[in-house]
């Protein structure tokens, strides 16, 4: 029998828990609350617990388990120090130090959006790849670049904040960064109600999505396949805009693939078509043949992120 | 005695040498001709024939010898092949086995400009840091990233081809790779030039400029430090272009430090400040803190970079 990992994906909600066999398999996963009062004091020991019970009730002691991962949501530097995580109520501490308090096994702990990246760099989308970027088209646009089947974290952990990369010069309202013209401004189903919603103020344009319940992105891309003409229009832009700014994230980084998921990733192959139609345009021939999937682990690539790290045996920031 | 590496910077025209102590000092720097006739094929066998030369005269033997590292101008890929070098005739070949058949030492080879970086970062300007990204403004706009202290050479060697990035979406002469609105038409020494030249024919503005005998970037420079209205402008808008440029490289990949190199960068501190101003204005808030320098090792940073791949002991693509 191979050892065992826990891949955990520490949430402002809940926490996601898995456990892998040291080959990447699932063999089972689960959900605990995310306990954030008193500066998220609880949240380490409530895991803690809930892995060892687990290892109790399994047919495996805990010398079978090579360790646990950690995937938190902030900045978490190479020697393992969480920068602060403002929905966890957590200020600056040594992560792995602390969890071993609770419970004497191999701690590993990276940042979450960056975890994500390398579960589907792993098992999901980018299986096989060894320099990917993962664009998570989500509430923001979140990315994770694997240099090398590495995460690239930069210096300080902002790596791959692909997001906030300027692409706009005329926009006029304002990020959530507070700068303007942010790559997600436009590629985010935030982005993209923004401008559906722009589009049908500024026209009087006969729609479907003027009779929609809820103008998100689901909204928009449906009316797309239904033939809608504004919607379409509103598609075409963020496809300009994504294929252009990733056009530029490719001219630095050369990756093989491109792992697109998220929220908005969910309307399928249409999306993927917009990007690249666009992304061709722009992009440099060095990197015209990098290929666009959708990422294929959903809301499992954290945990499996996370049990990779400890099978890198590598801190993730 | 330490044991010796040889560093080799293969151009056009001419091939520089170094002969450089495993702690990467300096000992000696030679060039000779290239020659670039019948396909390029005597290029290795001269170079080979000048390292046995330096050995024979020298007070070390070819056993203390811990091999050379090549620089080549054009695409080098992670197992030693290089895929095609316009400018010295080559095709595709394995520049390491073809070289044993002239030395018997080790050899290990990368690009040029990824090469230079590395040298930079080794004992330039980027001296002691391990995420950094070198930017050579010259005829055109190079770049050479630095994640963990390897070169980010990307999927197939395309990666820090930063001079490509898609910039303005108003431009309508071409760049040299046949896009418009890539970097390197405002941030070369070439882009420099053509924007002094198009803001001198756009007005009848008095300019120390309409009587420089070249229009250079270091005519420009020149002016604006005699206080020239016109040169200023040209020169702040090389500054907002290539701050925003280099502020979206750093969105992605997070640096210490750009080491900013190239013939434009001898107008000196300058050129630091208009980039820096401008790149603040439009950088995500975890990458406000990276560091502007100069490059220091000028031509040498080739043959610096040559001899520290032999050091890590890897293809540098």
């Amino acid at each position: 029998m191979g050892r065992k990992v826990f891949g955990v994906d520490i949430g402002g909600t809940t926490v996601k828990m898995g456990l892998f066999t040291d080959q990447g398999e699932l063999l089972d996963k689960w959900e605990i609350p995310t306990r954030t009062e008193n500066g998220g004091e609880n949240i380490l020991p409530d895991i803690a617990a809930s892995i060892r019970e687990k290892i109790d009730s399994g047919d495996f002691g805990i010398g079978d388990v090579a360790g646990i991962g950690l995937s938190v949501p902030g900045p978490v530097d190479d020697s393992g120090i969480v920068h602060k995580c403002v929905n966890l109520g957590w200020g600056e501490f040594d992560i792995s130090h602390k969890m071993r308090e609770y419970i004497d096994l191999p701690v590993f702990a990276g940042n979450d959006a960056n975890a994500a990246a390398l579960g589907e760099v792993w098992k999901g989308g980018g299986r096989g790849c060894r320099n990917v970027v993962v664009v998570t088209l989500g509430t923001g646009v979140g990315g994770g670049i694997i240099v090398n089947g590495k995460v690239l974290s930069g210096s300080i952990g902002a790596g791959g904040e692909i997001g906030h990369i300027h692409i706009n010069d005329d926009e006029t309202e304002k990020c959530g960064c507070g700068k303007k013209g942010c790559l997600e401004q436009y590629g985010s189903a935030t982005g993209i109600a923004r401008m559906a919603s722009a589009a049908l103020a500024a026209s009087d344009e006969p729609s479907v999505l003027r009779n929609a319940e809820l103008l998100d992105a689901k909204a928009v891309f449906d009316a797309v396949k239904a033939g809608d003409k504004l919607a379409s229009e509103v598609a075409e832009r963020f496809g300009e805009i994504l294929g252009k700014g990733l056009s530029i994230v490719a001219d630095v980084t050369n990756p093989e693939m491109f792992v697109i998921g998220g929220g908005v990733s969910r309307a399928g192959q249409i999306v993927l078509d917009l990007i690249q139609k666009n992304y061709l345009k722009y992009v440099f021939h060095g990197s015209s043949g990098t290929e666009f999937v959708l990422a294929t682990l959903g809301n499992d690539a954290g945990i499996y992120g996370s049990a990779k790290l400890v099978l890198d045996g590598v801190a993730c920031s």
